[in-house]
């Protein structure tokens, strides 16, 4: 049987990390699962993605944004940019990269992530968006 | 009740971008999905991926591609071409990086992707390959 | 039908890259798999990460850790580290861009893998550790 949600957010973009693990735990209560499940995630759009991290300050706010700046720089020239007149070819490319979908287990009704490990989306982009992820429960 | 399909193409490499939305959104269609499902996506091989992205020809043709010449360089020293005398050390490193498998959910018959988000392959391989696309439809 | 098994591992981080599919291949094979099923992949914890790759020495031992030393180096400075007084601000970057989830199917009780393509966790992390794999069969 498959349950499908949405979680909603408004996010600011910038690289900006959100932990989107309480909503994901209280989907999963909500649909009253008690045993084995499986929860598939999904970004939809194409500059934002979503992972596993420990959601800590120094992580949040620096390390990852310099890891991403490091890959696919704010301020490199792009040729999106120049043919849509944009300024969000980095987005675009970051979110390709670290993908749009993840699939966390359930075990007895909890999921299955580690002590310092929650669920995040990244948003790339460069201006405020309202951001959809399709949540879907596997039993 | 799992439905499985395959999706095989013809690719040149070199950081090619095919978009196999439509492929999907047709296996989709064909097995008379309405309700809601989950499709899985593997490529099988190691030198190609699967993502998302806004596809157009900036991002497709030059800045993608940009990205993982940043990340691991296609004239960079790799153990695996000394070893195999190989010339696609790159095209392993890259394929490690972005992932086989994507999983995206359909909500009544439509697969839930972003207006300007489409699924790709990425190949990343140094010479012309026929790719296999496993596609599973979780009902 | 959703069995739930773990798959537990002692490694040495680094960068170690430790191939796990002769474990998935075990644990399709006791589920008594003979049909289509899928296969879902969960690193448990913040500093490792699942992909597939060709387990060669080459690219295992050397050119995997080459791209993620471009990508988030180690003696990189990370505000992780300063705010934890820790050692593995790059073994997090690293672990959330490659991703703790991996998904893929099975055809007629066979794992759709590549010839060269094996399942592979990546350790990041700066010290031994044990380590959880969720691996979930649906049927």
């Amino acid at each position: 049987m498959i349950q499908t949600t949405q979680i909603i957010l408004e996010t600011r973009g910038d690289c900006q990390i959100v932990d989107i693990s309480s909503q994901v735990r209280r989907t999963v209560s909500q649909a009253s699962i008690t045993g084995d499940a499986i929860v598939v995630l999904f970004h939809v759009g194409s500059t934002g993605g979503l992972t596993t991290l420990e959601y800590e300050p120094g992580l949040v706010n620096h390390d990852i944004k310099a890891m991403f700046d490091n890959i696919a720089p704010a301020d490199g020239s792009y040729e999106h940019e120049k043919t849509w007149d944009d300024d969000n070819g980095h987005a675009h490319c970051r979110a390709s990269l670290l993908g749009p979908s993840l699939t966390i287990p359930v075990i007895k009704g909890q999921l299955a992530l580690g002590t310092w490990q929650q669920i995040v989306l990244i948003d790339f982009d460069t201006r405020p968006r309202t951001r959809t992820i399709v949540c879907q429960i596997l039993t």
